[in-house]
């Protein structure tokens, strides 16, 4: 088995943080921390919806991902200079769009939009995990203020949402890989997942070598035990949320 | 249990055909159909190879994806006039491109590029699927040719690879998937397989309702039902392939 | 005289074939072969026309004209990954656009739009006059099912319209070129006329040497014999279309 | 028939003029009016060719056009805002460049390049074919520098080449159209010809009504008129130009 | 001190010339040289405002800056073509506009905007500043003939405005610099004033070294000279502009 | 006089604080913060100089500005998804490039570049003169650590370099404007200068009214005792830079 940083074992996360209101503009904000991963996540509140849902009475969650360009080790061009997302980005933000409206009830918001932004001021790995667990609480706190505002009647979450990355090294399944993980691991896997334990989204990919059933079952198992403990986190933000 | 279109059962693959050199000028080319979904598949050979793997002796294969406007009832803006891919484009085409390079033994290819393309002339559901299954065939087919050329030594496939689609939809599981059938799911996965029954990719999304794990565990069967089928016809166009 | 493939004479066209119906999603379809060129044409239709019609009782046709990267010997690099159409597509699709336009009575329309995508998959010369020739279907075949849908009253369509190529070779006039005439052709023209034998477009080009006025008289005899062979061929598709 | 402004009959030109070195950075440079429209051509040296002609011994001649926004009655959106150049701008320099490259000798050049810019700073019809008329004075000029600077041992020029516009309004052929006229035009055509009276370029558009073959005829010998004394215009400019 | 062409002193601009009129089509327009940098300054009037100022009452003044290619002795590339204006080009545009609209009463302007749109066709240093002091001209020609058509009830000028340049060469300060003596220029400032004397922009750059209270303090000495000749050449235009 | 917010007086900075290594990855960073405005400021080597610099022997430094979406109090659309950076962006990278480029000895650098990039996550006005005051210090650390690395022989630095913001409201001359005193200026000025007091840059805009020479002398005063104690901050961390 490979060591890790740190001294962490196969089933540890690393260092899992989370500071609300990081930046006072936004509705909601947040600053994630999962290592040295940092996203700042932010929700704004927009007082209208895209095109195909006007006039259904529906709401809409939205969120947009980037990379400062300091933030990986060697320099990531700036997305706006190359004048367009890379499919990565892409990729990213339509995962975590999909990953905020699955517990939300959209009908109770209304006719508005929550846009979500998260961006990475410093990247080791799992950003993408960390965009969803502190993009979740960015949102809830945006919604929060819109029941103060009367922009909502109450807090339309159905249930809590977070996500952890499970791999695969040297035939060990390991959890919330780092970098320098990442880029050794023979098969690597994203898993969203609810409050209540279900599923949201589940995305595995064999990057060295195809994977087997068993081997499967036990990422998955790695990755429930992660989110467990993000959740756990998000719940000392929001004891009362009643979901 | 909603019955489905030709009184398909809920683990029928509809018609699959896979029609070998479809486009002459293309190195490998078929036309690949599942039900009325039709995707034209090529392969193009290129002398070399995307700069970060310039004097690594390794090759490369990555994929385009596209839908010609009419293909859809309701016409589809081209891209091109756009001025760029959608999200949803570059997720596909990203997919496909991994999904072909995890059964490929990139370093017996030496310095030379394969370019998939695959173009949507009719789409009912499973697009991303078919491309997939019917990449394989393409490139297959244009590294044999590659063999007769003098550019392969031999053809430097190491396993089949083809994937299905699958969802839920009012409580029960169903394979494959068409446009209307799509629309209508509650889970909706995406599984890629090698001919050695191997996951090389698993991409499920819970569209209206989070799913638990014995749902996801009879989906990943239902998917690697499907699998077998279209890997055995992809078995008929290459009988001789030792893997 | 140079010999060309297939023991062709210089006043034949290539095999010619027209398949309504191509691609069931849209409205009017076909797939368009001129030998080895093969188009698919769709023709959509759009409840609304471009802003400089709004309110003046007028139709509008439009058309966008790609062509998909393995229809070329060497791979055509995909217009949407390079964020812009070519000057050759632009240039092709306002050509079909007024050729479709000349023809119909945009009056009797009303304000409703018929999109015309000609996508070509394989391309072996004159793929510009395979579009506008195929696409004279899709459009029709659109138009009859817009009468069915109570869209249209009757087919606005006034007469035929098609487009063959000629080019002199060696100084021999040829009619139909493929795309190995048309690399050597030292004169090459696109001529669009009308059932009745009017032109409505006629573009020549010295590609090698200019040409004189009997060349130009060649030319254009030859290219009213190729489109009255088409014209023949769209009629058995439409043969009670009273233009 | 209609009357034209300033009672000109209809096989008369617009009082054309050439203003030579309206540019001085430019290596050749003209101000090229026609009536009204008033282009500013120049011409400039490049040290290199494009990639396709790299080893081939071949010089190239490129040409790009566009409109200062001031230039029409409606102010024209600045293509630079706009992030592209139109479909129409894309058609109008291809065809400078094909008029251009036909009457001079690429080899004769060696491997450098022409870059020909027609920038229209007032438009009154016709704005292309002052373009083709004014870039063969600039491009001569430019040449003849070369020579002076050793760049060439000679003008590679075979011929002169100009450009006129005619067109059937109310069933009568007119010569050079002026914005008015052009907008009221059944049928609208360029023809681009040499010094020796060969046709280089030949574009009929059918806008409002079909034409035959001896209006066709009409309209070619108007505009051989109009291109006889452009060209003996650019004599003027180049009375020992031996060609 | 350097010795300048033409025998020019250091503190003597460069042959100022506005020729009002110089595009038909533009409601105003000049062509304004400054030595052998000539800009053509057009003001076109559009019948509405930006989003921002709907419902405002106010009016709105917005420039656009482009050159054309061969105004440059390098051939500079056309934005349209590279897909994009350069940062230099939108910073002088955004300049011009703040100019303007600094002498303007917005209010009295009314809902409408006026575009001012500067072409450089020949460049040889001082563009912005020529590009100002023209579209001063420009704009209150053209508001000067809305006030003929009703659409301003007199000219909302409320100043003159005027630009120039000054920069340190060697030591010594110098008006209005060309293109050579602002490519050795070790400081570089443009001034904008009103003709009351008043500053409406100010910016100076330490191109080669920083500079201290005493120089910046010479160098705005020697602008003021310059752009009180310059108002008093816009005055000669405007004689009766009781501002 | 207008009371500011905090009680603050007319020449009084907002608390500034720089956290020098504030992201890891980068060669050098800080977050500079300038009362609620907070700049994410990194610095990373390349290794290699842009085409006009190669062979040159001289290195170059180069700056990208960008805010992300929720860092002002209406989202500020993400520049990457509008597919291009906005005018403001461009202007204020190349202001801020400028600046660091005129303290640092490039040829000394050799041919390397720096690229800066600021990332502004809250704003709250004086984004710009933040960004240039913490990106010297971002660029010093990266130069330093260039050093241990044997990238540069000695920091090749000439002089410190910050920036600080002034305006008029109402009348008074004020030191560093928040957003809302910036919204409110009838003169607003950008000074940029050099720890031995020499201006490095200066822009100063008419926002509401022109300004005379008095007003600019205040200003320039104002603008000279911000910056004294921004580069006293800056001094607290690099104390034996000698310079």
């Amino acid at each position: 088995m490979i060591s890790r940083a740190n001294a962490r074992g196969p089933a540890d996360l690393r260092r899992a943080s989370i500071t609300p209101g990081f930046v006072k503009n936004a509705h909601g904000s947040v600053l994630m921390e999962l290592g040295d991963t940092r996203v700042i996540c932010t929700a704004c509140r927009e007082d209208r919806v895209p095109p195909f849902l006007r006039n259904s009475g529906k709401g809409w969650i939205t969120a947009e991902y980037g990379m400062i360009p300091g933030s990986t080790s060697t320099r990531t061009a700036r997305e706006s200079s190359l004048g367009r997302q890379s499919g990565r980005s892409h990729e990213i933000q339509r995962l975590i769009g999909r990953a905020l409206r699955s517990i939300v009830d959209l009908h109770a918001m209304g006719e508005q939009t929550i846009w979500i932004d998260c961006d990475v001021i410093q990247a080791d790995g799992s950003t993408r995990c960390a965009a969803i667990t502190g993009s979740f609480v960015a949102m809830a706190l945006a919604m929060k203020r819109m029941t103060f505002q009367n922009h909502l009647k109450a807090v339309p979450i159905k249930d809590f949402v977070a996500a952890a990355s499970v791999g695969i090294i040297a035939g060990d399944p390991l959890l919330d890989l780092d970098y320098q993980e990442d880029s050794m691991a023979e098969v690597d896997m994203n898993v969203v997942q609810t409050g209540r334990g279900k599923f949201v989204e589940l995305q595995g990919t064999a990057e060295g070598r195809p994977f087997d059933g068993s081997e499967l079952q036990a990422l998955i198992e790695l990755a429930e035990k992660g989110i467990k403990e993000l959740i756990g986190l998000q719940r000392t933000i929001f004891p009362d949320l009643s979901v």
